[in-house]
């Protein structure tokens, strides 16, 4: 059964981590579990094979065995948006009828990540590409992984592409995201929503339309909520949660050196909860004794007042 | 007269550009003019000799005299911040004592910006700096100027030294400016200002305690009514004014290439509306005849619903 | 026919370019042509499905067929060195596995380039894939598209794995270069390559092994000849060999903007010589016939006193 | 007594350390003591107040200071350069005034390092200062410091400025030095020296003028040396002497982190060497006990063969 992606899609959407019991094997019973954590937490979508989902680390074979298992696990419940970026053209688009196929609702494309394309190569790209996808699409600035950004008049124009439907920035960069806000606020088909989940409650407090927070894979009804009050105005209720988003960021995902820290914290956190396994495909690994103490510690005191 | 910075400083602290009639000239009657527009609007403070006031391509000589003649102006209506920031620490020690000398409350320190420090020798630079300084100090941090970030440990080690009493942030990464807020949460003696005008709604409705604003050159009253609105929690006034700030961004900002654009377009925007000479010192140079047209019909529309 | 590596591998590698008739077809004569083409000018080896190659931007599909013929063509002539780069583990492992079968004699490996791994991590990474290799393996450093630099502590230790042969260096960086080579001084079992064909000259003259050399797809003799040249220390050929690389470099590779112009220049001047197409893969496209013309002129003043 | 800058410039020109006594004064005896050992090495000039001398970070007293103290003591034996980088343009032009006041022979001029100006803007810039400057000029390049890159039109257009006579590369990238010397290959007169004295070999071997070799403080006849051998066309005598060049850039500037290990292991080795104190002013320190021992182990095993 296909949920089919909402004229407007607002709210929360996960990017859902892959639970693996190998380096090229899923921990089925951990993903059946993350669904239905993620699923009972309020949440507007589900955002498979992205960043956090280590997609780019993992075998074509194993995303196509996450992809249709989560479609079929998920069962239309909530609209499935699946990462189709790559270095190759035709990778994405194979990965996009796979998709289709499955039952996703929706893609979502950063640029190609190995050459930095200029803007209008980047522009020429989403030209070509969008028209071979059979599904809608988000793009997705990544510029601390992708080297390239995708700035605002090339946005614009992507935008006139029929079926690009909206962007997710996880630049960090909110002056960007504020002026995009501004370009777009008479196009209330074209979704804004923000990657840093530290950065949502002001993303949605002035006008963006949502988040795709990785903390939700933990605490999805945390973010759902702190949506729903930025969403509803409700001020006090925001800076509340905001401060516990914050609190997560600082602990949980600050525990190893690096980038890798974020899907390590949160994948051991995932772990220690019994939700799923934290194993991680090369080049990274899962946390070791010491820090999976110390992320012991820090959920119980994250959890102390929640 | 001099007015002493409160314990507490909250609100609108603009950072004034420097009026110049020459490349080593300053514009005295714009200078009046402006002090007196700036402060007709409601600031908390005047922040002189910062980045937007085009310090370190001023003269000493020139330096010292905007201090005194700004001073002499203020005349203790509100607290006057002096940036010392230079790459010579002797050249800080003697710019602190010329601006207490001047009547200045407090002061204003970035990293030394030619050789770029590690966060130890950058901790050991405050702990031996602070204490030759006989007012309190702001950090200022500015990486994309000095090309250092103050960590939030090099940040905390620091407020320990007893006349630092607060930073200011332009990085312009709210996911730092939350995380340090959290940081500093029981600190209410410990002032966070953002820097960048864009992120002023976010910051101060997640618990900041005001802006930098260099838009308050232009229309004090503005920032100062939108940080008033976030305090208070006036969410749908907020909203307004901040789009109106990201609108004067989106367009005299950004009439210029370069990252000069900024000063540039406030100058030229004040220059129009007669309060100050939009003279610039090298390596930049005041906008050209089309540009100041561009400028002239973006305030046009930026003022048509303020 | 299988070329194995040599003991000790010295000379011109050229990075051959892949011949495509369209996004996802090879330009079958076309590479016939190629292989023959730089095979006739004296090389040490083929590197196919490297940068110059355009490698992440194929299908897998196109790079296993690409393997195939190129090493059937070769036959045996030269070691054929293939790029086993990917952001996934298993999917390295499965290119490695087909470059045996199809021949080949090495692999080259640069880090894994989406996520950017700390140095212990990336250590880590290729101490557990290098024993799933049944070749020999050069590390490739290449941080403008890697984002990853490899640290010199990182390539000793790495030297100490069994199959690990060498390391080709493209950061353009020569102190790091020089440091390499002291650090390596008594290890001749140990190659070192530098990449930017540039950089070819004084990296020889100094104690460098050889170069991967783009423009050896156009000119294999004029690099093998400054090769020998460098090598004999026959300083006056030396020098005007490189002036003529540096020529080529300032003209053919410079037409466009952005970083796709040495590939797309290399690619038009092959088709302009009637070697092989200048199809390139998304996100690029060949230069139009303004920029084409521009090529044909530089051919001939490059060509005029050859 | 001045030596005037010869027409063209050729050879090792050393950016000499500050001998300091303290924050704000010179160790006057060192300073004589340094530039005597110098000077007895065959160098071609004596640069001041650069990257290496840390000029941004001295009192501008104590930069005049340093100024007329060293023309007095070279006494027209060499041509002295002095470097009037600075943010501000009427400072640079006070500095140039003192220095041809004190009898120095030239200036150099890094990009103003706090704005990042764009290519135009740093050409207007230059166009402007130089006929304010009363003596031939070289242009510096050092994006490292200054966060902006002397592309080779603008440094073209410059040159056709009447006292503009060469320029000090100090980028680290050799392919932009070798396309500069191909630039400029019928410009005897506009002298290329290259900054990184790890890169003097290979500058010298292929084309380029000399070097501006912090190393050079230290055994000065070494990099005269080695430039002559390489200028000499004596490959071996280079490969030997660059050999010695890299491994003093690998052990004595490689003791402690950050940026500022080069300035830190030099000035601690002119102290163990009894030239001159090894202050260095804030935000750096010199090294302590265990560092020190270190170096002096370092220079121990430096000159066992030299």
């Amino acid at each position: 059964m296909v949920k089919r992606l909402p004229n407007i899609l607002r709210g929360i959407v996960p990017p859902m981590v892959t639970p693996l019991a190998d380096r090229d094997a899923l921990d089925i019973a951990g993903l059946e579990r993350l669904v239905e954590h993620i699923l009972s937490g309020g949440v507007s979508g589900l955002f498979i094979l992205g960043t956090t989902g280590e997609a780019p680390d993992l075998s074509y074979r194993l995303r196509y065995e996450l992809l249709e298992r989560t479609c079929r696990q998920v069962n239309g419940r909530v609209p499935v948006l699946v990462g189709i970026t790559d270095t190759s053209f035709v990778e994405s688009v194979k990965m996009a009828a796979k998709a289709t196929e499955a039952g996703a609702a929706g893609l979502v494309l950063a640029p190609p990540y190995y050459f930095p394309a200029g803007q209008p190569e980047l522009l020429e790209y989403i030209e070509r590409l969008a028209p071979e996808l059979p599904l809608p699409l988000f793009l997705y600035n990544m510029p601390s992984h992708t080297k390239v950004f995708f700035e605002p008049q090339t946005v614009l124009a992507a935008s006139q592409i029929k079926n690009v439907v909206g962007l997710k920035d996880s630049s960090g960069n909110m002056v960007y995201f504020h002026k995009l806000r501004l370009t777009f606020e008479n196009r209330d088909d074209f979704t804004l929503l923000v990657g840093p989940e530290e950065l949502l409650a002001e993303a949605v407090l002035l006008g963006g339309h949502g988040g795709v927070c990785g903390g939700a894979n933990l605490y999805p009804r945390l973010y759902a909520d702190l949506y729903n009050a930025a969403k509803a105005g409700d001020l006090a209720k925001c800076r509340k949660l905001h401060r516990k988003v914050i609190q997560i960021s600082s602990t949980i995902y600050s525990v190893g050196r690096y980038s890798s820290s974020f899907v390590k914290g949160l994948k051991c956190a995932l772990s220690l909860k019994g939700i799923c396994n934290d194993y991680l495909t090369d080049p990274f690994h899962r946390f070791k004794a010491p820090e999976r103490e110390q992320i012991r510690q820090y959920l119980a005191e994250v959890e102390s007042d929640m």
